[in-house]
């Protein structure tokens, strides 16, 4: 995604932290109280613009959805969808992925959301994608038992690393599609560059895998 | 396949016992003996008209290869290309694949190669797809240990099921391409139905699994 310089963002981000939530590393083991509820949690690793996580935010409201996306410039646009539509559901952190332990306590999550993440081409690279072996580790940590990765991409270089290395992790894949959109799946969101690329006839791949324990 | 009458197949087959071995049940644990040395066996379930098998027999005979086929109408042109080329390293067998247990013995085969086998579309019919578990079973009895399955095809569907099945069974997937022909992945030898669909444009899905013990 291009990223467009705001320097007006993080005044924005600031307004808003019933959002956006600030300091989030103080909420670990308490988003059921920032929720009000103890709903299952689901999270967006890369969220990006929020098309995603608020469709399934409205469409699902007995679910609790949080949207991570480390970059100002972009979680902004997220937020406006938030302020649009006023969704008690979903919350949005502005921070890096990377650190997920440090946000969610053990078995706080019930599922975590992967769309469209950069594909690293590079092997030398690996070890940044979404889906290497240290971002499972971390998922697990998490996750309830036996939580899930839903998984959707147009890259198939990833998708093809991904599957091999969820398996390798020893991760049971539970839903398969190799061509999300000429499917019978319903219910699908879409995000915003998952609905300019298959327009254009691209390919979207889509996957749900499950930890054994 | 669009299977023809051949009345004249039988007897053409049972001329070169050399090459479709006639009572294979009497071969099961001595195949070394009937290859005359202790090369690792590959087997190809569903042979069809064994362009595969015989390009694979010529490109490595330092493995040996036995093509399972069950139509005696579509075997004799597999042993057309294997008079022509008189290859030591190929023999052919006219059997059910589901009786593979008959004819080989725990552990006397490194590797099973499924190609464009039938999708077997319909959900009640998924007992018949050679990727279903109790083939996987059946393949886990002949193979070695960590012994692999290769399986490529160009239906979709196939290809979904088969991942999840391979996944349900703890295989553990080692290499995928969701594009076969558009990948650097060297030294492919085409089936017959490969080399007609990929030339139309159609993709060919492949797949290596390895069983864990």
């Amino acid at each position: 995604m291009r990223l467009r310089n705001k320097p007006w963002a993080s005044e924005k981000i600031a307004e808003y932290p019933h959002y956006i939530i600030p300091e989030p590393e103080t909420k670990k083991g308490k988003w059921a109280d920032v929720f009000g509820n103890n709903n299952p949690i689901h999270i967006e690793v890369g969220t990006g613009k929020g098309q995603f996580v608020t469709g399934m935010a409205k469409q699902n409201p007995e679910v609790n959805y949080i949207g991570i996306e480390l970059y100002e410039s972009v979680i902004v646009s997220a937020l406006d969808h938030l302020i649009q539509e006023g969704l008690p559901n979903l919350k949005l952190l502005n921070v890096n992925a990377k650190d997920l332990k440090d946000f969610f306590d053990e078995s706080e999550v019930s599922r975590v959301y992967l769309n469209f993440s950069d594909p690293w081409p590079k092997t030398k690279h690996a070890k940044r994608r979404l889906t290497y072996k240290t971002f499972l580790d971390m998922y697990k940590h998490i996750l309830i038992p036996k939580g899930e990765i839903h998984f959707k991409t147009d890259n198939q270089g990833l998708f093809e690393y991904s599957l091999m290395s969820f398996s390798e992790y020893g991760l049971l894949l539970k839903f398969l599609s190799l061509d999300l959109h000429k499917s019978d799946f319903e219910g699908n969101v879409m995000t915003e560059y998952e609905e300019k690329f298959s327009a254009k006839g691209q390919r979207i791949y889509r996957s749900e895998v499950q930890y054994k324990d």
